[in-house]
């Protein structure tokens, strides 16, 4: 049903398709019997990328949102969840996430949950969702300040990646996203990341080059280990310092963006990584350099104890903070680590 | 590590136990590696069950919550799930849910989404949880008047039943239960129907001998159809009807037992089968009999529109009514059928 020219990741249940044209979700769409289309869009993504797939749609319910992480919570789902149910979807039904990080892991949790589910397709708009919140099955919602406590893993019918969307996102958007590219490229592809250190700005990036190169390395650890229980926690790499940072800076009430905490969540983890699994000092203070240039620092006052917010993470068993380190460029894996100093510079 | 004497239905996934000692819950405790246990109970069962477990259990997390299927809504679950995280539950942690159909329900669906899923096993207390809810996997909550409009499908890590509970429960609960065993009966075991009826007043049933088999009906179906795509519909004989007549009921405030509006249902839908699905005459008028002289009637106004409530049913796929009509005692099969009369009377 899609257009041959078209760049396809398949996975095991359901595929990524790098898609040209809007149409090809007509296409897609034609091909299922759904009884009712509804398209979950925040008040950006109306506004931008709703116009360019609003035409290939069969009279759509449209159901928006609030922008913005302050707003992933239960009150947004069932503002969703009643949208719904007065649009009357059905179990025939299907949902279209056309946004970034927090439309599709709200989006995918309401849709999983609405009537004990129905099916959902990712459209990722912005390079964060596309390279990385789209595919994996995490799907949720904070809770009490706390990140994606409140969720489940469930994998979409489709994702579609369309790179124009890219082209209506702030910098400072792109930015953001960048910082899971590196990420993907420092623990899966060595060979990425030699690349993206001669591309330090994302604005100029050849993204169809380097998109499908960094969603195949969270796409073949994804795979092996769907429900992370073991090797997918090294997708977890410069994650567990950024949730906490990004914890606090939601009870600070500041702006920060995902890619933000963790690019400031890779460079303490790279520090970690020295100290506890090998990386050498050389690499580590080569990746330090490209995260600190390239990426906005974030004004966290030395009091602020990280290793507190960082128990609370879902990752941990008994005491201990589970994080993902670095033994070298390209290779992680899960360590223990006994909460302490050794964050800061 | 179970008591070699009890009887245990294993299922693909996980096994239903009946434990003629609370002590075996112990023991399987035992033989997992459980970071942390937490207990859900409501005002009834930490009066009435709680101590007869608490003796097995060491140091749990307490969590309670009122009776009723009034609380069965996301404000509970948003307690629930505050508790869990006050209480240090992490991803190695396992929630017991002990209690009926709503702390089964709703106490699976906080485990399975608090931190995109902890284990969960359903300790039933009432014959309606032991004989259906806690078997096959459908969890959640009820939303604006819906009743399980928000939810998901996850199967326990183990059931454990413990028929001397049902010592604990009134009258009325135990009629409310044995709907359920009644349906079980009418749309798949023949002779188990012929049994129940000379066994009408279900204080003096011997559970022993009649629980393994209705439970026994269901997991043939459920194992056939996890997922509610077909087969399993049939389960859904009595509660289309029946799901209507307690949303209505919800919203008059009255107080309705989920066996006493299947019974009702089940007058219903027998009619319906006689018109629909070729329901000999005499079984019809024999089985409504038994439903008649056993259950409550409820008392449903004839201007009340049961089938506008029913096309919100979950299971509808476009306009049509989707219901599980008999077509003989021990045979049911699902059909579509077109909103009109004949509910009554």
């Amino acid at each position: 049903m899609l257009n041959a020219k078209n760049h396809i990741i398949p996975l095991t249940d359901y595929s990524i398709s790098f898609i040209h044209s809007l149409e090809d979700i007509q296409a897609w769409l034609g091909s299922r019997n759904y009884t009712r289309i509804a398209v979950l869009v925040d008040e950006n993504t109306r506004q931008h990328c709703w116009p360019l797939l609003e035409p290939f749609l069969d009279s759509p319910l449209l159901i928006e949102i609030p922008t913005g992480e302050a707003y992933k919570n239960l009150e947004t789902c069932q503002y969703i969840w009643a949208q719904m149910l007065e649009g009357g979807l059905d179990r025939g039904s299907v949902l279209l996430n056309l946004g970034g990080g927090v439309v599709g892991d709200m989006g995918g949790f309401c849709a999983q949950t609405y009537m004990r589910g129905i099916d959902f397709v990712q459209i990722p708009t912005t390079l964060l969702a596309q390279v990385d919140a789209s595919i994996g099955g995490k799907l949720g919602v904070d809770f009490q300040h706390y990140k994606n406590m409140v969720g489940l893993f469930a994998d979409p019918e489709a994702v579609f990646i369309h790179l124009p969307f890219l082209e209506t996102l702030p910098h400072r958007q792109l930015v953001s996203g960048y910082a899971e590219v590196v990420k993907h490229a420092l623990i899966g592809d060595a060979g990425l990341w030699e690349e993206l250190q001669s591309q330090p700005d994302p604005a100029t990036v050849d993204w169809d080059k380097i998109l499908p190169r960094a969603i195949m390395v969270k796409k073949r650890i994804v795979e092996a280990d769907p429900l992370e229980k073991g090797l997918r926690q090294v997708l977890n790499f410069g994650h567990t310092v950024g949730h906490a940072i990004e914890t606090w800076g939601l009870s600070q009430g500041l702006d920060v963006l995902h890619g933000e905490a963790v690019a400031a969540g890779m460079i303490a983890e790279i520090r970690l990584s020295h100290q506890h699994a090998g990386l050498p000092e050389g690499e580590m203070n080569r990746i330090v350099t490209f995260l600190e240039k390239g990426f906005p620092s974030m004004p966290i006052a030395p009091e602020v104890d990280l290793w507190s917010i960082m128990r609370k993470d879902k990752k941990n068993r008994g005491g201990q903070i589970r994080m993902a380190l670095l033994e070298a460029v390209g290779r992680a894996k899960a360590i223990m680590v006994k909460p302490g100093a050794g964050l800061g510079e």
